[in-house]
Formats: C-alpha cells, structure tokens, sequence
C-alpha cells in the first residue's frame, strides 16, 4: 500500500515541476487507504512560503478531528516545520519517498512515537536532486537557509 | 518594543474573537521594528486548520531571503507546528504574549538558538483561558487533541 500511497505523492510533485514550482508532493490518507487530501509546495505558484507539500496536503483534508490512524505521505523527508505539523496533529504515520537530498526531523519524530518509514524511491531522489541541483537558491530559500 | 509589537497580536487576537474563531495572533517584525506581517488562527473562519496565528502572519510577510534577524510576536506560546515553522526558517526571536494556557516547544527553540521572550501578559492570559474555558472542544481540535 506505501507504494500506491506514495505514487499520488509523485503525481503530485511532478504537478508542482509543470508548474514551475518545488518538486515536493504529499498526501494524507485514512487508516483503510482513503485519501483524505493532496497537495504539493505552492512557494512559487501562489508567492507563498507558507504552503508546503505537507501543509497543502493537511488543508486539502480539511478539519479532522483524530489523526492517529492517518498517515502522512511525503516524496521528501519533512523539514521541521512539516515535522512539526505532523507531530502536533498526531498523525500516526509518515511514509516518506526519499531522505537522501534532505534529511528533516525523522528522529525527533520516531521519539516522539510517530511510526516512519523510508521508501528510498527512485523516482523521489533523481527528481529532487535534479531540482536542487539547477536551482539552489530557491531550495535554499524553501528550507530558510540565507544566502 | 517588545510590549509595543505584542499590540499587533493582540489586536490580531481580538479580531480572530469577533470573526467567532480561536482568539491566537501573531505578527513577524524585521530588526528595526517595521512590520513585515501579521495574522491570526483562521481555523473556523476559512474551515482551514492549517492556518495557525504565526502561519498567517509567515503568510502575509511573503517570501524573505533571510530571517535571522526577524521577531515573532505571537499571543500563546507556539505548538510543534509553529515551533517547527520558527526553526526552519531560522526566525531569530520569538516573543511570547503567555505560555500559562500552553506552553509548545520553548525549550527545544531556546536549545535551537532562538532568542525567546516570555511577557506574561495579562491580557492575552486572560483571553486564552476564557476561550479555552467556553470552547474545550474547538481547542483541543486546534491542537490535535482527540475527544
């Protein structure tokens, strides 16, 4: 199911590059595999630095009034802001595509009883190493690392 | 200053009340004191649970290259999710209306690096816990609390 799951992540993430934005796609789905909501980093497309794939994914779900079952999946390990996001709501699970262009806050998650798991996709790490590679600033810019 | 940039989330605070939604503002200030944005929870006014009073106010300061030498003003101690976001980005200081009603993760930002200020003000004590008193549910949902 991870793979299925993660390839609605993809999808989204490949919009966001047609776009002209960040390459990063999430999804939230339910505990029997429903997806709850999708999105992808709007940084560039909507001039907001508030909105990354986690973020879109959650308020494309809507109000929610329990996420322990849930799961959070993610092309990129999360940054701290998505970690945290993650670990306030009490999403239960996070199924991450890749950690080798960005390694977040997967540890400080585990600790705190989130259930991770790594997918190391291939997919996931050629088109965000190749996103970052042509265009460092703004993923420096997207993760708040000054110039 | 400190007291002066509180005013702006407090303001922000009340605004959220009167619109029916969680009485939470912030604001983002450069170093020289010049507003950069401000916000406030707008869970139940936009039925949008991603958008939490530093959120908002990130939000409307738009996209900076550099926040090292930015405040956060927020009326209530910020959750993992705000935390997260002041971490990520960097976000040198963080000035705190209250952290009786909630206290987030003032620590894990202090051991980050941030400059953080507790004010223990009156007003935003008194707003919160009224509010938290009146809306149980409507709180714990803000902070991914199950029933």
């Amino acid at each position: 199911m991870n793979e299925r799951m993660l390839d609605v992540a993809v999808d989204e993430a490949r919009a966001g590059l047609r776009e002209g934005g960040i390459p990063i796609g999430a999804a939230l789905f339910a505990a029997d595999g429903t997806l709850l909501g999708r999105g992808h980093n709007r940084r560039v497309q909507n001039d907001d630095p508030s909105i990354h794939a986690e973020t879109d994914a959650f308020r494309d779900a809507g109000r929610q009034r329990d996420y322990r079952s849930t799961t959070m999946v993610t092309t990129l390990a999360p940054c701290w802001y998505c970690s945290g996001l993650v670990r306030q709501f009490g999403i239960g699970s996070l199924v991450v595509g890749e950690n080798r262009t960005f390694d977040g806050g997967l540890d400080w998650l585990i600790s705190a009883g989130v259930t991770v798991t790594v997918l190391d996709d291939d997919r996931c790490v050629t088109m965000m190493s190749e996103f970052v590679a042509a265009q460092p600033i703004l993923w420096n810019e997207d993760i708040g690392v000054p110039e």
